[in-house]
C-alpha cells in the first residue's frame, strides 16, 4: 500500500526480492508506528532470523517471505548434482521453517513450492524457485484484492465499521484481508469510519492498524478494548469485520486474535452484522472441533507491561500492574458460526457453516493434495 | 485493609484524621502499585488539592476525605460569632467541593454533615464537625464490612471470581465493594481465585486491584480485558462481581467502569451469575433512565498512551499508538438490570428491579431528603 515516507508517497509491499542482489527487501515492523525502515536480508539464514525475531509477522507476509527465503537459499548453491541441491534446500526448508514452530503458513508456503520445483537441472530449480516464490507472493496479493472487491460492498458512505487487532496489508503482502473491503472502498471514494480496538495486550490495533489507516488516510479511533461494546449500546457502529488465524472448514469456527470472541458475541446482541476476512490458506480442512485447537498462552510478560516510546523518542518497555502479581494470557478465542454473519473469502461471501459445502470453490482439492503428501 | 510495609504488617484505611496535629492522613495512590507512601494534608486546600490531584480517588474515599477536610477546616476558625464561622465554612465547603466538579461523594458527605452541624456555639460545632467526620467515615467501613458478609456467601472453596476495575478498599475507607466479599471469603478461610481485569485504559485492575489482593494474600491472576470471554467459553470464570458509580433506584441500571457491560454480556451468555455490589450512597434515587446518565469522555490519551515503571525504577508514560492517530475514550457504560444476578447491598442482595420498591429498607428517605432541601 501507499506509505508516506520523508515526505514522499510510494507504494510498498510488506516484503519483496531484489533478484540481482538476491536480497529480501522488508519492512522493519518491530519500530511502527515510530519509524519507517526497510531492512534487507542477505541470507536465508538471515531471512529466517528475521521471521523469527518477528521483523516480520502475519500469516501471508511470513509465508511469503519465507518462500523467498527458500528461493534465496536455492541461488547460492554450487554445483550441478540434483540430489546435493536437493539436500542443499532441504536445510534451508528447515532452517525457514524453524523460525516460528507453531506458524503453519511458511511450512504450506514452502511445500507448495517444492511440489513444483521438479526441473531436469539444478539450473532450471533455481529459476523454478524464484519464480514459484514470486507467484506465491502475488497470490497473496490477488486473494486479498479479492476479498476488498466483494467484502467492499458491505460498506456504504457513513459505514461505522469495528475492527480487531492487525488483519492489515502488513500480515500479508499487500492489502490485508479484514483492511482489504476498507481500502476498496476509500479507492471509490466512499466517506466511511473505522474504530480501531487497541488490542492488549500486544497493542496490534493501536499500533499497526491505526498507522495502516491513517497512511491512506482513512478517518479512524483508537478505542480501548473496552469501549466497543459501549459504542455498540449507543448505535456508534454498523458493521464488524475481523481477520482470522485459522477457520475450520467443517465447522465454520474462527480463531482469532484474543477477544474476537467478545466483539462476535457482542455484535450479536446489538444486531450489528459480524464478517470474517480470510485468505483460502486460512481455512483448516482437517480438524473437527473449535475444542480440539490449542490455545497458545503466550508470556506474562506481555500483560504485566506495555510497550511504547518515551517523550524523549527512546522505545522501551515498562511495567503497568503490580509487581508481584502474575498474569494469564491465552493469545486467540474461537468464536462459534452462529456469531458470524459471513465470511469473506477470495471466491466470495460464505456463510461459515457453508464452508464444507463449498469446499472445492475453496481450493480443498489442492489443499487436500498437501495435506496427504 | 492489612499492608506489608517496610517488612512489618500494619492495618490502614484510605484516610483518616490526626486530631492533635490537625492533618488529614491519606495513601498517596499514585505511587501504587510501585510504592506505598502516607502523606500528610495540613490545611483544608492542601486536602482540597490532594482530591484533584487523584492523591486519592474512589467514591467513598474522597467522600471521606471531603468530610475531613470539612471538620479539618472548621478548626482552624478563630473567633466566636456563629455567622461568620458558617460564612468561613461555606467557603472551606465550596474549596473542597470544586476539587472533582463532577464528584458526588463530597458534596453528599459534606451536606449531611452540615445538616446536623447546628450547635449553640462556634467551639461546640467545631467538635461536631470532628465527630460528624469521623461518622461519615465508619459508617463507610460499616457498610462495606456487611457488602463483605453478605456477598460472601457467593464465594465457595474453588470460585473463580472475575472482577473488573478497582471497587477496592482504596476506593473506600476500608473493605471496599466490589473486593469486600472477597476478603470476607479469605477471613473465613475459603480457597478461592480472582481474576483482575487490567481495565484499560487507566489500568486500575492491574495496578490497584492486582495489588490490594497481593497484600493480603488472595491467588489472583491479571487478565488483558479481552480475555474473559474465552476464559468464561471455557468455564474458567464462575462468577463475577464488580462495583458502580452511580446505580439508578427507579430502573435497576448500573453505570460503571467502561467494559462492564461487556462483561455482563458474556457472563449472560454462559450463565455465570453477575453481581455488582454498592454502598447505599452510590443509589440515585431521581434519574429514571440510563440514557440521561451523561457518559464522561476523558482524554484520548489515556488511550494513546500507557503509565508505568521503567526497569530502572522510573516513573513514566509511553506512547503505545500511532502517533498520528485520534481516539475516543468513553470512561463508563451502562448495564441493564435484566444482566444483572443481583445487587449486594449492606441490608441484602436484591434483585436490580427491585430497587425501588425496596427503597425505604435501602435509605431512601434520609436521602429524599438531602435531594429535596
Amino acid at each position: 500500500m501507499k506509505v508516506t515516507h520523508n515526505g514522499k508517497s510510494k507504494h510498498f509491499r510488506t516484503v519483496w526480492f531484489d533478484k540481482t542482489k538476491n536480497h529480501i527487501r522488508l519492512i522493519e515492523q518491530r519500530l511502527l508506528p515510530h519509524q519507517f525502515k526497510i531492512i534487507s536480508t542477505k541470507s536465508y539464514q538471515e531471512t529466517s532470523q528475521a521471521i523469527k525475531d518477528m521483523v516480520v509477522r502475519g500469516a501471508g507476509a511470513i509465508g511469503a517471505t519465507a518462500a523467498y527465503g527458500l528461493a534465496q537459499g536455492a541461488q547460492i548453491f554450487q554445483g550441478n548434482g540434483i540430489k546435493t541441491f536437493e539436500k542443499h534446500i532441504a536445510k534451508v526448508f528447515q532452517t525457514l521453517a524453524s523460525a516460528r514452530p507453531t506458524a503453519i503458513d511458511p511450512i504450506n508456503a514452502m511445500q507448495s513450492m517444492l511440489s513444483r520445483m521438479h526441473g531436469p537441472s539444478v539450473a532450471n530449480r533455481k529459476l523454478q524457485a524464484l519464480d514459484l516464490a514470486e507467484e506465491f507472493a502475488e497470490d497473496d496479493v490477488t486473494h486479498c484484492q479479492k476479498i476488498g472487491h466483494i467484502g467492499e460492498q458491505l460498506i456504504q458512505n457513513g459505514t461505522r465499521v469495528l475492527t480487531h487487532c492487525n488483519a492489515g496489508w502488513l500480515a500479508f503482502v499487500d492489502h490485508g484481508s479484514a483492511t482489504a473491503p476498507m481500502y476498496s472502498a476509500h479507492e471509490k471514494n466512499k466517506k466511511f469510519h473505522v474504530f480501531c480496538d487497541e488490542t492488549r495486550p500486544r497493542s496490534q490495533g493501536a499500533a499497526l492498524t491505526a498507522w495502516e489507516l491513517s497512511q491512506q488516510g482513512i478517518s479512524h479511533d483508537i478505542i480501548a478494548d473496552n469501549a466497543s461494546g459501549h459504542l455498540m449500546q449507543r448505535g456508534e457502529i454498523d458493521l464488524v469485520i475481523v481477520g482470522s488465524d485459522r477457520t475450520l472448514g467443517k465447522t465454520g469456527e474462527v480463531t482469532n486474535k484474543i477477544g474476537t470472541y467478545t466483539k462476535a458475541v457482542l455484535a450479536k446482541r446489538h444486531g450489528i452484522p459480524f464478517y470474517v476476512a480470510i485468505p483460502l490458506s486460512t481455512i483448516d480442512w482437517k480438524i473437527n472441533s473449535g475444542l480440539k485447537i490449542p490455545i497458545e498462552e503466550r508470556a506474562s510478560e506481555e500483560v504485566l507491561r506495555a510497550w511504547g516510546v518515551s517523550d524523549s523518542g527512546k522505545r522501551l518497555s515498562i511495567s503497568i500492574a503490580n509487581p508481584s502479581s502474575t498474569a494469564r494470557n491465552p493469545s486467540f478465542d474461537i468464536t462459534p458460526p452462529e456469531l458470524i454473519t459471513g465470511i469473506i473469502t477470495p471466491v466470495g461471501i460464505i456463510q461459515p457453516k457453508k464452508l464444507w459445502k463449498n469446499r472445492l470453490k475453496l481450493g480443498y482439492d489442492n489443499i487436500k493434495k498437501n495435506l496427504c503428501s
